[in-house]
């Protein structure tokens, strides 16, 4: 009798088919876990319990669409990290994670979807056999509590389950890890550009008067997905934008399937991805002669973009960098109070953001080499918008573009 | 001296732009929420938090990339909704939500990524204030505690902020109240079948030997988002699936830029999306004639399918329906013991699925007509796969199946 996987009992472990090939070496993985776990000791905590997607790939290589059903990493402050997750997905890490046979452990089907059970009441009994995590009052243990997901639940379950261990959040301990990227993960972000530049180029062409917007969001997604010749596109963490005419006033509405208009000028956001690794690339474009309040502002933002590049390299803090932008632009006549910029590399749905620096005023954290950013100067008015962005790696010269298109308001006539 | 939006001062509210054009009538919006605030009026609550995209869809409209960023809806036992969301997102809340002006709370963005504060601290604050949430011990509220934009962290930020209310899980009360879909939904399904259809018409050509996996997704995703005529696509929930040759062996890795090969099979799962309500579908591809175990399979799954959908209808439970599939694969020395099923209806990213009712062994859920689900038949075996499905809506007479792609393996030589 042949039997699906999806139960509990342990799946067979296959060999890694031929297809699947790690974007980095074992020695890379074995190396980033290191760092998380100098932390750790540092920390006073037994353990870190691991949720975000972007960090599983970052400690493991797994990577899979199967975030929507609870899983985790957690990773002893000394020791083996142990991954669990829903039966048919293990079968999958099996594939792309640098992780043992012994270090993947499947939950049972029936714990999906269950108003009185849940996985994490599964993965604490495990995680407790199995050493890795503590149970009892007296023990810590730290957690991705603000990941996307980690649930309310799923966190009410642990806790019960390992008998009111305490646990801490774990102020994305992970995502800073990831500030400074290696050699490696340096050639992703450049390859991740070259896919944003020819992505940008597309969606430059292939906006047009009398165009629906889902027609040329297709083309948008067509790209990135196919990429280029040797450099196959990835998903990105957010799906393109389009905001356009009246509701470029805010920034995250999705297309529609109206029609463009002559006259009128949409913001186009998009990200070039490989291996996971994104560069996110903004453009304003004006389907005609623009209006004389948008090429203002437009000259205003690229005066600010240079004042702002300037500060942007090794030894100088964030907010240096935000306020050389807010001056340049201030002079005339303009402020913005949302953050421009944040920092960059491995995404998952629903944000390509590492979530820890963010260019902004007040914060002093100093700038290295081996940092990426995705500038991003937003400028969402009431009824208008322009906004421009820009993927850099920081190096130690100064920041480096990530691709180069044009920069300023693109005018279509 | 203009002022963009992003910062926490209210928002000023523009009027909607034409192009924004709401897919119900206001009194459906109002009809659904009377049903929800029906069953929290016999929970002994003062109101429910709503975190879940698809839900904040469900109930006002409100349809944004925005479920990064904490976010949600506050529904009082009696009384009106309130939305709290980022300000720049509180923005376009004006334009595609069901709410009036001072239901709408932007909150500022210095409290983005922040180690010591949280979004969800400003918003108990701001709901205590306006009345829609209680403070202090003694009082009751519920929240969807397993929703995955409601993390951990800021569960813990809502309970501080409301002085140690008793927050009970609302077990996805929404979720079920959108169980039974209204006429006007049923049309959202029918339009979204048929995208669908067009989706995998176009996969089924996409897929050759020789063509990188990128490519192919590259038209799938062009499809799924250009739409048809009249009738545009939407953003799926899950990006295309296409598991191929041995990771066919499990359901969740995407693609990679390798090349089909001639003699191996490939699933695709993908799905048709119009305003958010979302038909999947999936088929099985033979590159060149298949092995004899993948045209049993595929035999004894179709066959499955007959018995099944037999059991679909108004009266018997989900689990009549897993029981007829498992009896008939059974014949065939199959097993499968993952559900073959879940409700469908709006889905945002991660997952399409409606999170309540699952076909499956035990739930005794009865079908009702206006009820609609994914059939997923997924066989994941050993180094190999055989997956089909369809997007069916109950109707009084039966399952009215929302594509008319032919069933079964195809097979391309």
């Amino acid at each position: 009798m042949t039997t699906t996987t999806g139960q509990g009992a342990p799946t067979r472990v296959p060999r890694v088919p031929p297809e699947i090939i790690r974007p980095f070496s074992l020695q890379e993985y074995a190396e980033r876990l290191e760092r998380v776990q100098q932390v750790l000791a540092g920390r006073d905590v037994a353990a870190l319990v691991v949720a975000d997607p972007a960090n599983l790939y970052y400690l493991t290589g797994y990577n899979a669409w199967s975030f929507y059903t609870p899983q985790c990493l957690v990773v002893p402050t000394e020791g083996e990290p142990h991954l669990f997750a829903r039966a048919m997905d293990a079968q999958g890490a099996h594939y792309t994670a640098a992780l043992g046979p012994h270090q993947v452990h499947g939950y049972p089907e029936f714990l999906i979807h269950r108003p009185d059970t849940h996985p994490m009441d599964w993965v604490a009994e495990r995680a407790v056999e199995l050493g890795v995590l503590p149970s009892g009052a007296g023990s810590r243990i730290t957690a991705e509590l603000d990941s996307h997901f980690f649930s309310a639940r799923g966190y009410l379950s642990l806790r019960d389950g390992l008998h009111s261990v305490e646990i801490t959040d774990s102020q994305e301990l992970v995502n800073w890890v990831r500030l400074v990227k290696s050699p490696a993960e340096q050639d992703m972000l450049r390859y991740a550009g070259q896919i944003a530049e020819h992505v940008m180029l597309t969606a430059l062409g292939a906006i047009e008067p009398g165009r629906r917007q889902c027609d040329i969001v297709a083309d948008i997604q067509h790209a990135q997905t196919s990429g280029l010749e040797g450099v196959g596109g990835d998903y990105p963490a957010i799906v393109p934008m389009l905001p356009t005419g009246a509701t470029a006033g805010t920034p995250h509405l999705t297309w529609s399937d109206r029609v463009m208009r002559y006259g009128e000028a949409a913001t186009i956001e998009l990200a070039g991805v490989h291996q996971r690794y994104h560069a996110p690339l903004a453009r304003t474009v004006s389907l005609g002669r623009p209006p004389a309040h948008l090429v203002d502002c437009a000259a205003a933002v690229s005066e600010g973009y240079e004042a702002l590049a300037e500060e942007l390299r090794p030894g100088r803090t964030c907010h240096d960098v935000h306020s050389a932008f807010t001056r340049a632009i201030g002079r005339h006549g303009l402020t913005k109070e949302s953050r421009i910029g944040y920092s960059i590399g491995i995404g998952y749905p629903p944000d390509w953001g590492e979530r820890t620096v963010s260019l902004r005023e007040g914060s002093q954290t100093v700038l290295e080499a081996g940092m990426a950013f995705h500038v991003i100067l937003g400028m969402w008015m009431d009824g208008w918008g322009y906004e421009t962005s820009e993927p850099i790696l920081l190096t130690a010269e100064g920041p480096h573009r990530l691709t180069s298109v044009p920069g300023g308001l693109t005018v279509k006539t």
